[in-house]
């Protein structure tokens, strides 16, 4: 743990969350944030989601916790109660913050728009603050948080608060590599996994007004609802005949499933000709790919994470103009472990969102 | 094998070449090429550059030979000595052919510009032609070839017949995707393997007026070489400090290197953000990838094959220009037993080129 982390505490408050200690089994547990600084907003959070990356960090299989106990969540919603001289937030404004929480905004990534690249950034949990000021980052299953109020969004008043939560990640982890990679009018966009993630590329595809939408899926059971949200088209990745007829049909791919037993030569099989393939979850285990799967018809495939902040707040405005929204059950936070087995069970259609007790008050 | 391909035999020639049946020792064979279509030309061979693709296909390092007998060798040079009513050559010109030799040049990859990717291309050898008129591919281990016109280019005066075959596939298959991706002023490259693509690679990068030409490769003995074919900098991927020296500096990676054996994740280490790794080597394994070096900095992998029938032509005159040529040893085809094994064994700097008994008759 870094040696300034104890004297960035502010021990004159204590938030509570529920804290992973590298097992799925969270416990309530009390701490203390870091004293706000000048830019900095304090969030009374009324909803967080529960986001793949939840998972993958609390069960340890991304590796162990960096920081002792972990506060997961990054898909925060709630209102503002504190905020430092700087912060052009509104006490009382409803707002989010999403996977990260500060970077510095000087280096060449920050200053090209992609800070989640920048050597200074602070995920939103399970990390630590780089801005000389130290301290740890605790996420969103909690009463509270304090983050850069540079990371925090005001929400669309046509979203609600807990549709607003899967936005933060989800949303943005889809709608940043779509955008950038040129979905739209003339291309041909596939999606691999529907679920938290898919459920929301499909609906941006279909809403950037792509050619086709097409949702990539082992399990019929999606069929129907993939076209519910926008897709002009199913293929069930366990048939050779639907995989056989797709191929190299689609200019850019989305794969949202981190499945680490993924075949991945098939799989490329869909993208056309100089098409994009772009990895947005992230397996346990390393890919196996021929490397012909690249050669022959100059394949490529990116990774792609989160999104800058700039993009976080387009997203967000294009969401509220285009209308799309995630799909949510919502639980309540204070039976967080029931919401996160939920989950691991893969069950939710297709989002959890956890209310808290301050949600009831507004 | 394909059923038209005896009655597309022109029974009343013989060609005469150097044949592997699945290994490295290859046999003097006999054989009748197809009848010269409208747009064909007949060379008379001078030379021939043995590329690694050879050595993986004779060796059946890529998977069994398609159709008996394999003539190797696509970077074939020599005079015209036949053509088609249509083929726009002369009689005498001094030309080249390449690794294809033919694409239907009616499809979309085609008019694109990607005649590599053409569902109907010919590879020269080890294949078949798919035209309509039936028909082997047979390369350039021999004393002629007979290819379609468009797919044979006219040597720049300026380049020796010896110096130009190499350019027909290891010059297009590193200067293609260099131009593709942007090098230029403001690009850092890096090239990883100084070989018979790599040792072109610097030159083009160079050529080219990159900020930086990183050669990267895991011998020190190649360090005054790499200097002299135009590298700034020199990365032994061998030494660590040196590795993480170089950490995320390269905009632009071509790989020449097809070590099966390769540590993917270190190698990748190398690219900067939102840069691009270009495999152009294509290694006899899987490559093993964690997801997160594409993901945590959009890095991402393509592939490039050889380069379309105008980047071929552009790429001679680029080459003729701005003085791009092979380091090359010749050494005769009566030997090539011989000088396939030199190949094998890794000796050449950089590329080899056998001359046929017609070479000293110009």
């Amino acid at each position: 743990m870094p040696s300034d982390v104890k004297t960035s505490e502010d021990t004159s408050v204590s938030f509570h969350g529920w804290a992973s200690t590298g097992t799925a089994n969270l416990k309530q547990w009390s701490y203390h944030p870091r004293p706000i600084g000048p830019k900095d907003v304090e969030i009374e959070i009324t909803h967080c989601g529960i986001c793949g990356s939840d998972i993958h960090t609390i069960t340890s299989g991304w590796g162990e916790l960096k920081n002792g106990p972990c506060i997961p969540g990054h898909e925060i919603v709630g209102k503002v109660v504190a905020k430092g001289k700087d912060s052009h937030h509104q006490i009382g404004d409803l707002v989010g913050a999403g996977a990260m929480v500060d970077a510095c905004g000087d280096c060449d990534d920050c200053k090209a728009g992609f800070d989640q690249m920048c050597e200074k950034k602070a995920f939103t949990y399970n990390d630590s603050f780089k801005d000389g000021r130290g301290g740890l980052s605790y996420g969103g299953y909690a009463d509270r948080v304090r983050v850069n109020g540079e990371y925090v969004f005001k929400i669309p008043a046509q979203i609600s608060a807990a549709e607003a939560a899967p936005l933060l990640c989800a949303g943005v982890t889809t709608y940043a590599p779509l955008k950038h990679h040129g979905a739209g009018p003339g291309k041909r966009v596939g999606v691999i996994g529907i679920g938290g993630l898919g459920h929301l590329a499909i609906q941006w595809a279909h809403a950037m007004k792509c050619d086709e939408v097409v949702a990539i899926s082992t399990s019929d059971s999606k069929r129907e609802e993939a076209k519910k949200l926008g897709a002009s088209k199913f293929v069930n990745s366990k048939k050779p005949e639907e995989m056989a007829a797709a191929a190299k049909s689609m200019d850019i791919v989305v794969c949202t499933s981190f499945d680490k037993n993924q075949n991945w030569a098939e799989i490329l099989q869909l993208v056309a000709n100089r098409g994009q393939f772009v990895l947005l979850a992230l397996p346990e285990a390393p890919l196996s790919i021929p490397g012909n799967a690249f050669i022959a018809r100059h394949v490529s495939m990116v990774g792609s994470l989160i999104g800058g902040k700039d993009v976080v707040q387009e997203m967000l405005e294009f969401a509220a103009a285009h209308n799309v929204r995630p799909w949510i059950e919502k639980m309540p936070m204070s039976d967080a472990n029931a919401a996160v087995k939920h989950m691991m069970d893969g069950r939710p259609r297709y989002r959890v969102v956890m209310e808290t007790e301050a949600a009831a008050r507004q």
